[in-house]
């Protein structure tokens, strides 16, 4: 936890009071005394500082910071993904991981080779994604949490919602083993934003791509070896990072 | 399981007689029949592909291969790595995912903020991580293992191990939060073989940023985002490797 994240809710006058696993984290792994001063944030508002003015050390845990904040908020990432359902596990992982190296929105859709069952993982609620979400933020100090929203059908997806959802991007690129292209010969000059699709274990099926490619997305590879759908977002977000700032 | 792999003394003849999880997954999940050609690839050798020329479909599943390979085996992926001892569970990560994006080899050493702790790990045995590092192999269809080197002291480590085992890098590189530098400022033209140094949570501390870069290693940022170390360990090799590419 390398930022403690609040709801604006939580604050009362210029002060929040932490009882949870928050207040925990500052007594016993930060050590926090009186009169510390520690990284906090809104979630979805900006970032800003906490002096601890009371602390309660032993269970149940509980810190009393006076708060301030800082007059703007981070902006939100420049990379949106678009993903086939993963397996729960590591749909989980994804979403701390993306959140920590920043995404604006993560839309979900089924694709062909989607197994069925994993449409009934709790994991898809969001009570139950959000905290996976805000660790990632905790964890890279930011505030902005992903827009997580879900589409159980393809069709449906990417008829009537994905058009609608397209404008303010710069590229709409699909990672597909078999593409001719690479990152390099997709983005030839500074990006704006950008969508990122990828596919379930197996892969879209050739349907599926041509959908997308009439969407205006465009296919590349980033190599032979064929990767889990958690290494591949790691791994094409920091491509996608690295391309990005070759125009700067 | 997109390739299957075999020790080279599991060659009879030109057969290959499986009888473990490689056989289970030949019959349980890609449904193999008698005929059927499926890839395969000798560990630390060439690839090829066997054909399915008996099999027992039941418990003890058996698969019985005529097998053929490539006169050439893949080449050793560019990137190594050097860790500080990461927490076990997410050395086991990495060894897999490492694999899977490929390395050549991933040296551990000791650093002052790795916990005393995570050296008891039975993970640091060969017999444990191998799996690991199969796994990803298999996972992104690829023969060599990465090496593993592990040093348990961080003086010897940089002073009498390191020295010996620099030539060859076009690169040393450091990822270090609070450098001005970025890897487009540090690899400015087709780069080699590129070592890669990887702090422990909480970074290297000063002392040991400066005996690496009185090693050689340059130290470079990839932004303000803190990073848990496999998810840095993913998005680095992911900028690494295009950052390569926008020179060929």
């Amino acid at each position: 936890m390398n930022i403690i994240l609040i709801e604006k809710q939580e604050i009362q006058g210029a002060r929040v009071l932490l009882v949870d696993r928050r207040a925990k984290h500052l007594v016993k792994v930060l050590l926090v005394q009186p009169g510390d001063t520690v990284r906090i944030g809104i979630i979805d508002g900006p970032k800003g500082c906490g002096k601890v003015v009371a602390l309660a050390a032993r269970f149940p845990f509980q810190v009393e910071l006076e708060v301030e904040f800082a007059a703007d908020m981070p902006e939100k990432p420049p990379i949106d993904l678009l993903l086939a359902l993963p397996r729960p596990i590591m749909l989980r992982r994804i979403f701390s991981q993306a959140a920590a190296l920043g995404v604006g929105t993560i839309f979900i859709t089924n694709a062909q080779r989607v197994e069925k069952s994993f449409w009934s993982a709790t994991l898809l609620n969001e009570e139950e994604y959000r905290p996976h979400l805000l660790q990632g933020l905790e964890q890279a100090v930011d505030t902005r949490v992903p827009e997580v929203s879900v589409y159980d059908r393809f069709k449906p997806f990417i008829e009537d919602v994905l058009p609608g959802r397209m404008e303010g991007y710069s590229h709409l690129l699909i990672a597909h083993p078999n593409s001719p292209n690479t990152l390099k010969t997709v983005i030839t000059e500074k990006p704006g934003r950008i969508l990122l699709a990828v596919g379930p274990e197996g892969g879209w099926i050739d349907y599926e791509i041509d959908r997308f490619s009439e969407c205006g997305f465009t296919a590349f590879s980033m190599g032979e070896r064929i990767l889990k759908v958690d290494t591949a977002v790691v791994a094409l977000h920091g491509r996608l990072s690295e391309r990005r700032e070759s125009f700067s």
